[in-house]
């Protein structure tokens, strides 16, 4: 079955977000945030070990430098800066892991960084460099068949290719952005055939109509409320059963 | 010889400090801020590759999450918190050292942290496990003869006793707090009999006048200015001959 | 009727915490974090215009720099740093007052930063002199009888004595430290009784049994959560009808 | 003569930035860092008295929350999110100079902020709205004739066309950005010749040989370094003269 991958980890201090323990059951890897964006390290130690009950594949989430933002706005970092602070946090999290006797699966940029990489060549170089200088081994999560899937596949990364069941897509295999009023899918049903779509023809609807091919190795799930947990268990069941 | 170490990297984006690159050849261990007190990926990124090239044994510094007050005001974390941000700051650290396919040698607890593991054995406890965690063949930098140095010992961790040129010492072997007029040797003459006497008698003079023992494993020494470079060059020089 | 208030705006960013608007109907004061320990510029600017629009009174609630540790993690500031960081707060938070023709009605410390003024003569008086140098009108909000209230009587400030209807008192009229097990009253009965003592004979009964007399000019109350809403609710329903 | 301008009080807790005590002797206006790019309460505090001491026009200096950045790179927050962070900074800077009996003469945007302000109209609006709530009697300083100081005249407020003595100009009116090798001018004489030029004929050299129409109300200097301190006397001095 493809994989199911959901951003968790998301919690920072006394605030709680997220229903990490609802949404494990339901995805095979998740992307815990590493301190830049959301995070702390006592939370990141809970969601390690939490991870490790549900016995899912564990990814670092590093993103910009922002808590405020919850790391969404753009920050205009160099190349340079985008290496170090990526490799900082893929270290920083796996230190966690290390004290359990494991080691991270994979990596895969969170928010504004996921973007900018998505689309900036340079960037996208740096992460993945710094991915392959923490740990060759490492499989990139990126936006398939974006700069950083390339830059990736380029150094000799393993990579996965990540596709959205609420997202719309453009003729260029981008997603539209968040500022347009058809960006996210609400309707529940055409998530679902969005997905199905995607992973039984490997293609996708764009909002022109159009029909086109799309890589997908992984799908983004979300684990923010109730009901997207409840969106989770039900894509997860009909991908069983594809 | 015994060791000689100093606190590094203690830039923070554009503001510089110390002088990392002078203090360099007349030490054989560092300690690398890791972003919580001082120090940014970019910085811990130019510093581990400048201690590299010096040859210098590389550790982590971690400290107190309060860069305005430089990691020097106690902050009432719990153990539980003082593990986790260990922790991270060790992994966070030896990312950059993975990069070129090296480990880290050592850890030492900055400022307030460290004066806190020095007498709370709780603290100290956590400290050593995170660690010990990380890496059970790292070795513990703590104040000789502390809770900390203590509790590292307990796990089987390689301790060094650390002790210090410029301050004066209490009978009961701790360091006067800075709090107190004469808590700090300005002279230099006396900072060098003060080393001279620990290294070669394994005694030093405490503010009330008593020889007291005192373990010695590692001496620290400062970077901040010219002043400090040349002390740090004379007192080299005088064990390299001792 | 005796003052009630409630700390509010204490969501960050994408962080949403406590039931602001659900509190207001049954409260007459707010203190709205400053951004140091909770609280962001946007945020302020909305829990403002909600306070306006419930025509409560406007307070500052300034703590320690510390968000991670939800400014309840004593640090040890300097009581000159504890001036100039109360100074800047009450200034942030004012201008978005200042912005709708509007000044602040008083101020209270966070967490801490509240325990810490408490029992710390000169914390104590540099808090009461920065509330006192931005508008000696401000009203000063502290633990009844405790250092920071008499610091702002001195100064000539007015001042509101607070008590608690969910905690329990010691002998010297000092709160049980959290660290304690009585420390809290979970049971809403006991704590509606607490408050009508304290209300109607100005006496508290403390944990060893004896009842001690207590200046009372203003209630704390919590919007965390629905329960502490409708226990808000009762209290407000009550006092008006002692 | 016409005003001269500089940042100041860029320092943060222990790093120590600029040469605040030297520069101002020759320059009529400061502005002061806020504490999100730079600056923290201790030093704003220190920075005000100085200021008051030298007798300068004291304004206010926000930017993006930033430190690591030092402000210097753009983040994308949305109009109303400049709106609250500029009224902020403004308020937290006034209540060091309310203790004083004082208030601010002027705001100035830095770094990042200060150029999205000179070309996003949504933004400069947002950012003069911030400074006429606060008080419309302050004055705004702003890139000459950008979109900000548009947007403030739009407004009423009075505003500062702001020239620089060390950057090139494009036939636009628009500075060269950094990024490009001629941005900066290094020869002291011919940063000389370009004040002169601009205060005595209203026009200034651009890039292309072209002379065009500048408006000048106020020249930024810089007190970095020793030499920067050096060309503000000289500026200084040659001003007094013409």
């Amino acid at each position: 079955m493809i994989d199911l991958n959901c951003d968790l980890g998301e919690s920072f201090g006394i605030y709680q977000l997220g229903c990490d323990k609802d949404i494990m059951p339901f995805v095979s890897s998740v992307n815990i945030a590493c301190g830049f964006h959301a995070g702390d390290p006592t939370t990141m130690h809970r969601t390690v070990e939490l991870a490790h009950k549900f016995e899912v594949n564990i990814g670092a989430h590093p993103g910009l430098n922002d808590v405020i933002g919850f790391g969404r706005r753009s920050i205009k970092i160099t190349p340079q800066e985008a290496y170090t602070l990526v490799l900082y946090q893929i270290g920083a999290l796996e230190a966690f892991l290390r004290a359990k006797g494991k080691t991270l699966h994979h990596v895969k940029p969170h928010g504004a960084l996921y973007n900018m990489a998505a689309k900036e060549e340079e960037l996208a170089v740096n992460i993945a460099q710094a991915v392959y200088d923490f740990n060759p081994s490492l499989i990139l999560f990126g936006l398939s068949g974006s700069c950083l899937t390339t830059a990736g596949e380029k150094l000799g990364l393993k990579v996965r290719h990540e596709v959205f069941a609420d997202r719309t897509y453009q003729d260029d295999g981008s997603l539209t952005p968040r500022s347009f009023e058809n960006a996210v899918i609400d309707n529940e049903q055409q998530a679902i055939e969005q997905v199905v779509q995607i992973v039984q023809q490997g293609k996708v609807k764009t909002v022109t109509g159009n029909s086109i091919s799309i890589k997908a190795d992984t799908i983004c799930l979300h684990g923010d409320n109730v009901n997207s947990v409840q969106f989770a268990k039900k894509i997860s069941h009909i991908l069983h059963n594809v």
